[in-house]
């Protein structure tokens, strides 16, 4: 393999290939990748890895373009990468992202990759990480990861970036939702897109979930961190730039944007660890023939939860003495 | 073991015994408890489950005398357990449990057990679901599974009962500490305790917490769901069972209440699993020799986690063929 010299060059060509490999499913690729990925560790950690979701409708792609032109036009290059969970039912991205984004996929200083389009969410996020790892390698100093706003992809996204920006819509009802799923909770910054629509009611929006950002754990500085913007007239893109730049010293001189790094990594290391051990263990042959039984049993209230799970770790760890 | 006949009999020494028998960590006791558990599965299940918890000086032991003694005056049995993750530290739970609740412990148709004094959270809990089964199994119609308002034991208990009730004080601003610990969330009834002693702060109270619970998934009659009580006069103790029992009422009656205990047994016997998984994983040889060297590597940012992953995993697997 001599993927990492083209790649850490630039070439978007060598860049492409490495996430191919790091998708790819076959144990000789799965070497090979580990051991690029370890080659390239000293180049990344570079970038600002920033999460963006928000719900269908509310304007990502036209927001990520915009954002992702101002950044080119400030010398920097936006690497922009989505974890899609619905791909992996459809067997691919619902939307072809580079369609979505027209100016930004054309523009060489920018770099856009779709979703990978199988595996569980956890395996999604995996491959997703390590794409992020090859961009700050490849020399972006931004890198987006883009989901969609539904089931727990937002938690595995926060769980990669430095940033979370919550896109919303000025209307009621919406940033209520958005608590309810826990989804605010996680947002480094709220912006309220398209609120050039309705002027009033973005203001309202805007004042409504500041005093929800109130109630909630990470509540410092509220009133700075929701924002309004029109992603479509291009106006408040700077200020959201700035705010993020400003998250970011004030993180840094303090230490918590290096340590939220080694959690986050640590975590998915364990997280990558329990899927293994949870998959080695439904995949073995004893295990597998209990299991079935094991949950009707339990289920049905006919053996406790606990005795249930002893049976079959003891059917797992006999393994050594077939 | 004979145990299951006297305890089935309503011999509260026999059930002390068995609680004792299941929270032992030896081998031998281990398989007689989960015997005499299997034993007695058929006699479970009929206990209305009760967590409540509530922050230090809200007067939970006060509460729990006073329900306690209003549920026996009505023809029920009632059993106390405790879930104590600080008694892990201490050794032993920081109350006397007994001298908590007076009246309550020296009435022969309560059974009042303490917290186990050893082990994680996680074991703490599976011996606390353990002992609840059994009390069901002695014919106990009311188990309280109460907890400190620290760390996770609520989401421990909320996870083990049928309904989840939280105490609260009449003053603002313990409303959002629970909202942000997402405890709020959790609680099927909110009950703000020490009304007698400032009725317009516990009125404000109930209006903050009514409207706080609007914003939240659990939201449906959110203002039937916040009471006011004087334990230590004996007031509103019997507007909360009445409410507790409209409750069970419409969810009987909807499926949801053997839904949600379904779904509890098969997370349950997965926690274990999981909890089982990781111990066997730290506790091999080969995986012991290398984590700490994986960790730091991933920590320092010179190995991706999932290549750590991959490798601590792999290490693992090879158990079979050493």
């Amino acid at each position: 393999m001599t993927l990492a010299a083209p790649l850490q060059a630039g070439d978007r060509r060598a860049l492409a290939k490495a996430i191919t490999l790091i998708e790819s499913t076959r144990a000789d690729h799965r070497e090979q990748a580990d051991a690029l990925l370890t080659e390239l560790m000293p180049a990344t950690g570079g970038a600002l890895r920033l999460g963006i979701s928000g719900v269908p409708g509310v304007g990502k792609s036209t927001f990520i373009e915009a954002f992702g032109l101002f950044l080119l036009a400030h010398g920097h290059r936006v690497a922009v990468l989505t974890v899609d969970p619905s791909s992996t039912l459809s067997g691919g991205a619902i939307l072809g992202d580079k369609t979505r984004m027209e100016k930004l996929s054309m523009d060489t200083r920018a770099f856009i990759r779709p979703s990978p389009s199988s595996g569980t969410l956890g395996g999604v996020a995996e491959k997703t990480r390590e794409a992020m790892l090859l961009c700050e390698a490849a020399g972006y100093d931004v890198v987006i990861v883009e989901t969609v706003g539904v089931g727990q992809s937002e938690t595995a996204v926060a769980g990669m970036t430095d940033l979370y920006l919550l896109l919303q819509l000025p209307n009621a009802g919406d940033d209520l939702q958005a608590i309810k799923k826990g989804v605010m909770e996680l947002a480094d910054l709220v912006v309220i897109n398209k609120a050039d629509l309705d002027p009033a009611a973005a203001m309202r929006a805007q004042a409504q979930i500041t005093s929800a950002l109130r109630l909630l754990p990470t509540h410092a500085h509220a009133s700075q961190r929701v924002l309004k913007v029109s992603a479509l007239k291009g106006d408040g893109i700077a200020p959201v730039w700035d705010a993020l730049t400003a998250l970011r010293a004030e993180r840094e001189a303090g230490g918590a944007w290096a340590h939220r790094r080694r959690e986050q990594s640590l975590a998915w290391m364990w997280e990558r660890i329990h899927a293994g051990l949870r998959q080695a263990f439904t995949a073995h042959p004893a295990v597998h023939a209990q299991l079935d039984t094991a949950t009707a049993a339990v289920r049905e209230g006919r053996m406790p939860a606990s005795t249930a799970a002893r049976h079959l770790l003891a059917a797992f760890e006999s393994r050594s003495l077939e």
